[in-house]
């Protein structure tokens, strides 16, 4: 039976930050599912950093986003009518068709996951789901975390940051060290992810907080925020440090081009390395992410928090909102 | 029977630009040789990129160089004296007692060397010395050049570049581009090392010169300049491109910081990785680069120049010059 559905669609490319008027609140029928389709009500939707580059039209590692057609990004839903044989009805399932309150995702798409108290549905657009992969992929593949590092994390409170943290430690890191932008945050990563330190970067300068919160330096830095904290981190490096570099959210909304950090030749001095990285490009490694991580966020050795809105109708806010750094843990919008 | 020689101190630590007056030519009695020393005349010094680190009183990866002693680095010499039978009289040998006349050094810091007409003493201070393991550990181990790849490199008429380049080619690259600072240098590098493709970077912005140079982008960069050449490199770089940062020539005489690349948001989308190195780290690898380029130096398929001062107490004048670029391929002092 067909329904009458709303999903967000995207129609101006913002100039820096993203304003609620690039952005439409579209009502849509959708029919039904045909053989190998399914129609999935979405329970939430994810908001995520990356999403802002895709806004922007140039293509870089994936396609930007079309102008008047709905955002794309991680979901999870049940699904309501199945064309699929493999996908009962009422199965809970992660797909790519975002930003909307129902979607039709052909089978192949879509991925049925487990939920249980330790791990619900919104636990597979977090740390079940790309961010909890992306920080596996770039603590453990990319910064070859080894026992005794000692590991910073930019964006501690977020997403993807609050789990690099919490792997490190579990990993057999010496010492984990985090920024993030307010006092409750610190707390946060401190108290409930046990980092062993953090610092609020609007209290002084990130190189000095840095310094104190890791006063032998660092062998690994996780960059979710790029700028100053880069900087910061290229001299606190110790020598043979690795970076992985995962995103730099705090340029993301900048309109022109932004001076780098001045100390690269420390990069040679220092002989560092730095790896930019995306988490799709390595997906054989979900299988081991799996294996590892679910087990340890069933026990409760790894724990998340969400920031959760309500209403597809506010997923433009909580986006802008994220970008912001309005959130702990995982943005998420729920849609039903 | 002890010799009167001279030698270069160094006797204040420039700011910015060296002066000849940083230095000071000192005249000095030196001893017989005592049981496992050698007393060592001195054919040649070497006046090398990285001495300027050392002259800034700062420890890095080595430690600063001390006022008012002999500038130490690479030198090749006869043996005129010997406290060691392994090394008879007019045996030549490679030390790193450079800037001075006469040293008297340990036999065991000492490695002899096989001179030919192919191979004079001094291709031991370039090509199949230091400069040649740098090109060879950075292009091959650190950037990990593959068949096919478009290299592109900096400071490409310098005593490391013009290696990267010859060694690219002979390793399979597809295109080899280089960077240099006047046009004899570009004529250098295409007629005679056989790049591909060069330009004199004073002829108009790096990018825009690299982008026609290597239109399909780079695969791999070796950085000797930094600033504006590392800017352009990350902009031409195709995804997963890899990065050698061998030095940063352009800021050497910097008395400030200076910006970094404004770019540095796509090492993340490009996924591109930079790798600082500092040729001392792998001396393992020596024995391979030996077995590897000595041949082709000797075969002729590996070519090199030298810009040769003639005198020690020119060998300020010389390394002031290297440092605004006045050499083509290996600048050296010639002492005897």
């Amino acid at each position: 039976m067909p329904v009458t559905t709303r999903e967000i669609h995207l129609v101006a490319r913002p100039e820096g930050e993203p304003k609620p008027s690039d952005f439409a609140l579209v009502e849509r029928r959708l029919p039904d599912p045909r053989d190998g389709e399914l129609l999935v009500r979405n329970l939430a939707i994810s908001v995520d950093p990356y999403m802002r580059g895709k806004m922007t039209g140039i293509r870089t590692y994936t396609d930007p986003y079309d102008l008047h057609a709905p955002m794309e990004g991680a979901a999870v839903g049940v699904v309501e009518t199945s064309g699929d044989a493999s996908f009962p009805e009422n199965a809970v399932v992660v797909h790519n068709a975002g930003w909307r309150e129902h979607a039709i995702v052909p089978a192949a798409g879509v991925r049925p996951v487990n939920v249980t108290d330790a791990t619900p549905a919104t636990a597979y657009l977090g740390v079940l789901g790309m961010p909890g992969l992306t920080a596996y992929v770039g603590l453990l593949h990319k910064a070859g975390l080894r026992e005794g590092d000692t590991v910073f994390v930019s964006g501690a409170a977020g997403a993807v940051g609050g789990i690099v943290g919490q792997l490190a430690r579990l990993w057999g890191a010496e010492r984990v060290v985090g920024s993030a932008g307010t006092a409750e945050k610190v707390r946060y990563v401190t108290r409930e992810l046990g980092f062993d330190a953090a610092f609020d970067y609007h209290d002084g300068p990130v190189a000095d907080q840095l310094a104190k919160a890791a006063p032998d330096g660092v062998d690994v830095y996780f960059d979710n925020v790029g700028g100053e904290h880069l900087e910061a981190a290229i001299g606190a490096a110790k020598d043979f440090a690795r970076f992985a570099l995962c995103g730099a959210i705090s340029g993301y909304n900048a309109t022109g081009p932004r001076s780098g950090p001045r100390n690269l030749g420390l990069i040679v001095t220092k002989r560092l390395t730095l790896r930019g990285f995306i988490v799709s490009d390595d997906p054989e490694l979900a299988g081991e992410f799996h294996r590892d991580v679910a087990p340890a966020v069933a026990e409760g050795r790894i724990t998340f928090r969400e920031t959760v809105v309500d209403g597809l109708e506010r997923a433009p806010e909580a986006f802008i909102s994220m970008l912001r750094g309005g959130n702990i843990g995982k943005m998420l919008v729920r849609t039903s």
